[in-house]
């Protein structure tokens, strides 16, 4: 059972664990400074595959297969594996995870998407209905490049504001009845932010307001503050909007400064890498967390942080039609046990 | 607190109420054998905007107020939204709700949604992070044609297996502290189904072994047989998909022929209003439930029924690609309180 703590807040009373995570990434991410933190650096971008969309719903059942496997499971313990990515109908999720047989529940949280994953995988262990569940997600650079800008022989120059859509994947197991050593303390449902920004290469912009409303209603129901965490971690802000958060968050009287971390400003070395603003795309904060911070919670290095993943709920028919660009983001707490 | 009782299957504990509930079709919809259910027929399928999409969004919307309404509820009273549709990147629903400000789920399960929405209230509801939500979901003849297959303009013919996607939505709140005489008082998790089906019009037969899976896994969880329930209904099989249906079940061992009903072979008289095979899209069975189901449940007039919505989780891309069609369906057992 949790309990609700504020609209869309609550807190855990069983905690339910994380047992076992993995990250994939392609080569481009592989060469950024991270790039020694992950299980696995595809040199491939096509991971053997023919098109671009298979090779992303690779990515994203090797994730999940290392993940089932360093948790000493097998596929048949999972009672629900919450999925989805940013490709038209969630392709990369539905066609990579299909041939597994575990009951799926498909979402759709634009690159928040881990963190949605995670949030509901805590509630349906807090429920009683499931005892093991996997949160998993993927983006491709090239299935992203091709559906929301353009054909990537076209060679479209790139604006200031853009951000680089990661080819990345990762996965977590969580469960209810098994020993883990982190744990999920509560969680934050995002509501969906719109400041009515329509450049479609600005999307650090367009989620800074989502994050900062999520990050202000958590720390308020729970009566914390910045210091009382490692990090604040953010999905795929980049430079510009991680920027913006701080503001945003700094004009309510919170500065989250000194603890702030961003999955998209972190996957690159921007300069050399050309990457302008970063990284971005459901796999950009998926990997980061398994790869980066998870490890080093299991290993105590740091003991209790938020994960607030963000999400541009835009789609290109919008944009042409003028529309702004709404944005989300969910939250989860996760601690080190002790 | 619900109780699992095999993989991806649970009963509740709590009983999860549904409080209130509305539907808001096309006219096309509205002129079928079932128009007089719906709270709203819309005459203009523009529904006033000058694009299908925010058509679209506006059918969703409205269909929230209304469900708020009729529930004498305010939007400050709810803890999330559950909710997608068809449309890339599901703007229908993101676009139709952000200015409703609640705690937003975005869910993809193709037609399967608002199965998907029913089942993760009550999870959510059960968990006591969240004391009320609302599931709901939409479709929209001219936004899905013009992404799924051709520009209405070119006059494409319709093959016979082909369905018609509605112009539908329906919404249907959830309290765990308020009362209700629905309850909801189980639930099966979808797996992923895929028989190598490849024509993108016949999502009936893809469809279909979903479905079966879906409703033999629940009845044999429960120990309960078709003769138990008033009706056990799927999404939008279809005529060709709810055949097959009945089929598959009875190579088990059992038949389900004098209690099933299909939403999407309900929605249309399919010879008058050449709608070949019947209606489909996410709007169709979450519109009927709303409209024809859900009414008669309360007033007694049925008791006891399983509400196993269908999706095909394909997208134009994997078609063109030589892609087979995978499908899904998720279930809700719904039973009038005495």
């Amino acid at each position: 059972m949790s309990r609700k703590i504020d609209t869309g807040v609550f807190l855990t009373e069983k905690s339910p664990k994380i047992i076992s995570f993995a990250s994939i990434v392609g080569s481009k991410e592989g060469q950024g400074p991270l790039g020694g933190c992950f299980d696995e650096v595809i040199k491939d971008n096509h991971f053997g595959e023919n098109t671009w969309e298979k090779s992303e719903s690779k990515f994203q059942l090797e994730a999940v297969k290392k993940a089932i496997k360093k948790g000493n499971f097998i596929k048949e313990n999972f009672d629900a594996v919450f999925s989805g990515d940013l490709i038209n109908q969630c392709i990369g999720s539905t066609f990579g995870l299909r041939e597994l047989e575990i009951p799926f529940l498909g979402i759709y949280g634009a690159c928040s998407t881990m963190a949605e994953g995670l949030l509901l995988s805590s509630i349906i262990l807090e429920s009683g209905s499931a005892e093991r569940t996997i949160a998993v997600t993927s983006s491709h650079f090239s299935t992203a490049e091709r559906q929301f800008r353009f054909p990537l022989s076209y060679g479209g120059q790139r604006t200031p504001t853009a951000q680089w859509t990661c080819t990345a994947s990762g996965a977590v197991t969580l469960s209810s009845i098994d020993n883990g050593n982190i744990e999920i303390v509560g969680g934050c449902i995002g509501k969906i932010a719109d400041m009515g920004i329509t450049d479609a290469n600005n999307m650090g912009g367009a989620m800074a307001p989502a994050a900062a409303e999520t990050i202000i209603r958590y720390l308020k129901a729970t009566n914390t503050s910045p210091v009382d965490y490692d990090y604040i971690i953010t999905g795929d802000l980049g430079l510009v909007g991680s920027s913006l958060l701080i503001d945003f968050v700094m004009k309510q009287g919170i500065d989250i400064s000194s603890v702030h971390k961003d999955c998209g400003s972190m996957m690159f070395d921007n300069a050399k890498q050309d990457t302008h603003c970063g990284g971005s795309g459901c796999g950009c904060s998926a990997s980061i967390l398994c790869g980066y911070f998870l490890p080093r919670l299991e290993e105590g290095k740091i003991n209790n942080i938020l994960f607030a993943a963000t999400g541009a709920l835009m789609s290109p028919t919008a944009c042409q039609q003028g529309e702004s660009i709404p944005a989300i983001s969910h939250l989860v707490h996760l601690r080190k046990i002790k």
